[in-house]
């Protein structure tokens, strides 16, 4: 059993079946066809909003496609120090921009710090030609620590960034866990606090391969740039209606919700284990489906014996991280190997 | 039911099994999977040789990440004037060489005449510092007329190529297909015959986005490199496992062929039913699954009114595909309709 | 004595006086200086018409640039097959632009037939997402066969350009010496006519390294970008005045019209002098300061022997470059060495 | 009289000297002239090396280039957080390297932490398929708060970066300054230390406009590489005679070590005023021909009122750049106006 990443869990059964479902018949390609409309549908419901979607197959490419509307190439784009767009592809937003700059900003638990976004817009002038314009402020939702930005945290950090006219990029590879934490609406997540475009994903909570590119109504006249850049990377599937039905499956009846809530839930049960170990402490709190913890070795090292997998990580904790598919079972098996 | 795209096809229901078998417990992501490992042997024993392989889910993406390893951003790349690189991929292949040119040859058919290449080779020099030195010279095989080269027509290119440094890129879209008409082996049509890279797409003939890049030991020392564009362009699927599967039931039993095989017999046929018709012509040979015909306005009023789809082409023809699941009865209907 | 090239030629002493009296006390720099100020003022006058102007040190430089403001990256660029855009800047223009495509079009002495205009006007789409969008035709002035657009000829081709939406660029790295065979104004010559910008050379035509682009009031609005891209791409000098001062020097008393006007003579003499030869062919007409002739082998040869300097060119001819500072006695040295 | 920059400083009359004996003739264009051949025979010299150079007019350029041939795409490059390429060149490297990161390091007056390095080489791996690996340390110096780094200083960065495959970039738009601070040769302050490209600037120390960029052997292969990226950049200037004899005419007989020790000195007097003043504190050592000073804001207004230019800079504090034209008279008016 695996908590080494939400990427390595199987597919949620009912998104194959809704790929079987829509394998009848000849339907338009590139995104034109029916069910791509319908998904489109059922986010503007979920969002309460009028927005456009374009469906990808990754989290790189839905993140960078949506920064290169955003950023010109010149530009430069403010992200935490450890922020997946800067850590963990490999340069795709440089790629995909064209050549903008990523600032890291710093703050505790993955969190951007405001006074690190402060002093970021204050060293990086707008108007001068010789430095490269801050254009975008990208925040994590979960982070990269796993922790989930409240509606008062995104509002002290998009506030002074809308201010000083930047767009706002939300990388929601994991949104749906940080949207259960929270407890508030998609709508209040997002667009309702200044969110532009929003990278929702779905293949780590459930999904075979299935990512959003979501542009609110304040970047909807980006669209065609999106589209068009769409197609240059290689990035519109001629059979889209096989990633779009399994977006329609994950939306329909709250299954996203659901499978996050479990996700976040198994990591809280988790927790509860290593607390009452003793001996493991925790790098940042636990807010999602991620936990970082600090175990002695020889902990670390009986789970490894147990068959029980997790990564370790560069600050020199253990990332164990839960899914829609973690089961008691697998709970278990991490109490049982933990007792000496 | 629809002659318009093979992109517009459903996909092959073995497929799609496969892919529900593939939804079992955790797997590595990225690539690193077992069915990944296991379609690199079929791919190895059916091209006998040792090769490397990388899977992507569009052709678009598939031609220019095999591009930007074989041709640098000051180089030049030659290819037909009608190349779907060229005309369908907006600039793409420019997008991931990060700036390559591309040089259109000419010749009928879709299939470049040696003639033509040989006057870009003189236009083109090699070691002039002012000018994009030629590094590549792409071939679509079927190409976009729905024409196969030949193993003489490939050698007539691919020699004075090979001898003027370039490196051989085959887009094949529709591969399949050309093999079945060619009744060749895949390694007699690719790297026995000097090809280099092979693009080799499943997408169009049964599967739901699966393609194949595959290096041959020509230029399989660049395959990390080909490795570090694909995770930067996006496309390393973090659940790699399902477009593997789709891969590895597209090749069992050589089900792939068959698809083919299938396809370009209907083509055949629909040929044979549009001769019979007395006012029909071919803008090109019918060799593989798609036909190019001029047919009077009122014939074609006559088709579309009877809900047959297909494309007007640029150069005033009508393009008719067939796939993998055109069946007698849509022949038929094609025949019915034809008939005043 | 040489007639390799304008750009072997030295420059003109006033220029380099220029240089010298600029040479005092601090000023301004990347552009901001006096100097740049009052040459932008002379252009207005010279082209009778408010518009922007930047200062580059080679026309490569200056090409590039121009159409990274006209152009998109997945945009189309129609220029000649033979364009120093396209055959002698390594991709330069590509580079600029992030990937735009150059489509080469044909026609004899080095102008674009319109014939070939509007069967690529027919054959890129402005608007099939799939394709990259033609936004610019680029005409050379003196073009690469040493010949001059006349107005009727301009109009012939930027007419239906227009139509189509797409901005015109001219490579005028021998502006003046196209401009003096016309006998018009120099805004007679460009946004009269329908040119955006202007890529306007002196370097050929006795400057040390000075070259201009000018956007005219149709893109004016761009400049800001211009200015980005200037910076961006190393090309804001930070001594700037020496590139102005250059340029004032260049274009004051009409000195550069007198020189390229030199400059042409000097060719017609030569071409008498190899009429009255009656072996020698010319490739194309006279009517700059280039000429392609060809010649037997022998008399090329003896012209090598007699240490006169001309390049042969690809297509079988040799060119000869007249400049600001052929002599009549180069001339004769010529008419010398002809005779067996 | 102007404390501003040492970019809006004249020129040396003994380059615009040499410009004009350089003015006779017709010479190869492109960097083929024989006062390339001899400059660059003067550098293997003064470096006691066998090099490579090229010439360009803007140190932005100079930094862009030599990076490009140093960092791929998809690399990373180590600098200080405050470097010119960082902050002041509008993402040129960015742009020439065509998208690689450039990772901000940390440390005290412009000189990059030893401890900076080593937690960002932990944070950055080189063999990750996901993340950009580093490849090149960027130095400036001086660097950007005026300081030098001294051997040891040199020897404490680079020697952990080469143990990581780093390569070496220098960028000396006032390395002249630095040498003479260091009292070392060029050889021991470069190459002998690990350095593998020397951007070493003129244009602030006496020059036009002119720019090396330098090659030491451990990447002297990589020079065919650098000329087409030269080209492709619109960086070789036709006629290069005219910025190969401004670099001829500054390094003969030691010239630019001489202006730049005047700048120096020039800048310890101005420093000497400043201390004599009582209420002027110093926010950096005074290293080269910069001083980053803090005064009362009476006092700065004092100074404007009299004419003497500066920069107020981000930091606070007010940047005053000497010149090898800043004169005993220009300091003693400054000693004039500090006077209440």
């Amino acid at each position: 059993m695996s908590f080494l990443s939400d990427t390595t869990a199987p597919a949620h059964p009912s998104l194959i079946e809704a790929i079987a479902r829509a394998n009848t018949d000849f339907a338009p390609s590139y995104g034109a066809d029916a069910i791509s409309a319908r998904v489109k549908a059922q986010l503007c419901e979920i969002f309460e909003t009028d927005l456009e979607v374009l469906f990808v197959i990754s989290g790189t490419a839905s993140n960078a496609l949506a920064l290169s509307i955003l950023a010109d190439p010149d530009g430069a784009i403010f992200c935490h120090d450890e922020a997946h767009i800067h850590r963990d592809e490999r340069g795709a937003p440089e790629f995909f921009t064209q050549g903008a700059k990523l600032i890291p900003l710093h703050g505790e638990h993955g969190r951007i710090d405001p006074k690190s976004l402060e002093a970021a817009l204050a060293q990086w002038p707008r108007d001068f030609l010789h430095a490269a314009p801050p254009q975008v402020l990208s925040l994590s939702q979960l982070n990269e620590a796993g922790c989930a930005y409240s509606r008062d945290q995104l509002d002290a950090l998009i506030a002074p960034a809308k201010a000083a006219g930047l767009k706002i990029h939300m990388d929601g590879a994991r949104f749906a866990n940080a949207l259960v934490t929270n407890g508030l609406s998609p709508a209040e997540l997002t667009w309702k606090v200044g969110v532009d475009s929003l990278c929702m994903g779905a293949t780590k909570n459930g999904a075979l391969g299935a990512e959003a590119i979501i542009l609110f109504p304040s970047v909807k006249d980006r669209f065609a740039r999106l589209q068009a850049r769409q197609k240059r990377a290689g990035h519109m599937a001629p059979k889209m209606r096989f990633i779009a039905a399994q977006y329609e499956a994950w939306l329909k009846d709250d299954l996203w919700l659901d499978l996050a809530r479990h996700a976040n839930a198994k990591a809280l049960d988790l927790k509860a284990i290593f607390e009452s170990q003793g001996e493991i402490g925790f790098a940042h709190p636990v807010e999602g489906n991620e936990l970082f913890v600090h175990m002695p070795a020889p902990i670390a090292e009986r789970l490894r014996q147990a068959g029980i997998g997790f990564y370790g990580w560069p600050d020199g904790s253990a990332r164990f991280v839960t899914s829609w598919c973690t089961s008691d079972a697998d709970i278990e098996r991490v109490n049982a190997a933990l007792k000496p």
